[in-house]
């Protein structure tokens, strides 16, 4: 069942350690199948270098186990919540991936302030504000993914895909579980670098807007002239 | 004579190279066995590629070597007076980590600034004081560990599982040798993550108390549904 | 077709994988032959662990491609036009190396602040100002080159072997593709040297004139005596 | 000839990339045999990596080339001054390390701030003025030496082994050539802890006196008890 997505979120999960985005085992990476509403995501817990096809767990949209002997992350409810209100994701990563972390911890979103942020984030990366008492006790994971929906009132998702949460760490998406993952460490670097040129210039203001514009826009959208076309695919 | 424990301490000093936490000879791990009361430890100086299950020098809770040619680590008391008065740990582990070795040279204890953090310790880190020119001549890896009980006096161990020694160092602990390394990591994390997001923000406030207590509780307790629950096996 | 200066630009372009300037496919290097005015760059958006000599695409001075079946990279024109206008290199590397990104992000450029910076660069390493909104509308990639010969009126391209961009990153050049990596990875080494320098001692001069010579001098030049001189061949 | 010397200068010379010490050439080693009065050292701007043992130069007191086919390294003049005048060491060490060279180039020496530079460093790191013009003419490299030795007034190398040039590096030295890069290594973690521990706390004072103490002689002098001790060898 879902074999082929089975394996890519397996990969996926993979690429959290050879990116070194991730300690122990702190990050976790899912897939949808938009045909049939099901989720495949990472089992809680298990290490990422002992992980095989068969530990994949599978649910619906409801978070009912479809398919799976081990329980899925932790973090299950987040996920399903996404899918279901960005609709045109195709994958999700959570790590604690130390910079875009750093700046979760300090409540701070991340404006743009180079051309590497622009080449994958089209504009500011945003924080969220923490969970009430009553919203945590009501049910931490999925309120984490309400938290998040609410944040992104008036953004479009797949623009600007991945989002801090307070006090906590950056969850990313993307078309498939791989670029999900490669979001993320986009965000690791883009953070890195934004943290070090602050501290080398406090004042720092974000990169003008027409070379926002023309980075977002050269790599993404119907006039994108960045990799290599090639017809019947996607780039 | 207590192979199985010999080789998880083995193992888990090969695991400080593994995760990073060692230059040179610079950390030790030990484990105790709670029925015999008997403590193994890494022999002092040795480097780990080159260490053996032969190696490891067994002790009992005086500090009598019971078995082993190699001379103990020279921080042996100190991981004795540790097993004598906290009594629901199984190894302990010493390093001089980087981000945590600067908080403790820094003389900073470390609140809790991130779900990271309240994943695995439950509240602030603690750092002790400097030891008098009096304890340091009297014995000073004895009057470390002292020095350790009394700054955990209210504290409880199993929760907070590890210390910053003022001007030196870690230490962790935890419920075997491989516990007490991945908190020693977890704590490595945890302190750089923190020296960052301080620089970031250096009026920092600690995470909300309602989401320490779940993210803690989530892992931690009776009502933990982290990771996999194998019936007779704790997780 | 040049076939040997492929292969060097395979090469180097790899190099930027083990020297650990690159995230993703964010870097490109090109060479020149300069008796046939031909220019071999990478193809765009293609891993450099996947890249084979075939993939190198060959492109006169106009930008028009003489061989190769993959678009070459986005950054082409920019190269170009540097080959245009500096005549003694013979390489250009264009990477999103950490620290080199983080001085063009907060638009500085990098005082000679120690004898690391000049061994290989000869005084201030420049950064450019901001592209306007014409300019990147009429051609971003031809007028960032533009922008680099206009910041080098004055300066000797041959002894300042690189720039940073402003909001983007560094461009750095040499007499090969290799030269050009070699000096990409000297930046960024100066770079990341340069913030911490200036973190610990804000008012940091730069590095007395009668330093800057010497070091300089005895490594480049006629009476330069650093490393191996062997008849007929350059060092 | 000094096959067994050219042997550990060779290996000691590998050992700056194992411990990550190096950029491409910017490092030597070299180590002297005391009966014969003759220095081996690494030839100039060789690759680690393809350094073979008839490539080490060896030369005499006087800096006369006594055997090898390559030039020694430039900085050659330096270590036969210092060879000269500390009579009781048997290596010397120089490299470009991070964050040594940062104190370097902000011109700070490096207190004792903590246990791990206590243990292998008796007090203050020193940091150098900088050369005079006149200096630098006369004759660079052997001013660099005689400059170390003039810092060394009233100091002891045997137990602060090593020192900062201003706007350059660090050399360092030992009992042995191996012993020399081993204390680069310490040099350099004590440097990156020292660095942050002052970002961390601005004031932060050096560590209680009788704590740098009781730490330096554990390891060495007569009464030191760390590592293991055999008959008939040096520990």
């Amino acid at each position: 069942m879902l074999e082929e997505l089975k394996q890519k979120v397996l990969k996926a999960n993979q690429n959290l350690v050879k990116y070194n985005l991730v300690t122990l085992t702190w990050g976790n990476v899912s897939g949808i199948d938009r045909k049939k509403n099901l989720v495949v995501i990472k089992p809680s817990g298990v290490d990422y270098d002992k992980l095989k096809i068969e530990d994949m767990v599978v649910l619906d949209l409801n978070g009912k186990i479809v398919e799976g002997k081990l329980r899925p992350s932790s973090d299950t409810p987040t996920h399903i919540e996404l899918y279901k209100n960005f609709k045109n994701i195709g994958g999700i990563t959570h790590s604690h991936s130390t910079y875009a972390t750093i700046f979760a911890q300090a409540c701070k979103d991340i404006p743009c302030y180079g051309t590497t942020h622009a080449d994958h984030f089209y504009g500011t990366i945003p924080v969220t504000r923490f969970l009430t008492k009553k919203e945590v006790e009501e049910g931490y994971e999925l309120n984490t993914g309400k938290l998040i929906v609410e944040r992104f009132k008036g953004l479009d998702p797949v623009v600007t895909p991945g989002v801090l949460l307070a006090g906590h760490a950056p969850f990313t998406w993307g078309s498939s579980p791989a670029e999900s993952v490669k979001n993320n460490l986009v965000l690791e670097r883009v953070a890195e670098m934004a943290f070090a040129a602050l501290q080398l210039n406090p004042k720092l203001k974000a990169l003008p807007e027409h070379i926002i514009n023309k980075h977002y826009l050269r790599k993404h959208g119907p006039n994108s002239y960045y990799g290599q076309i090639k017809p019947g695919k996607k780039k």
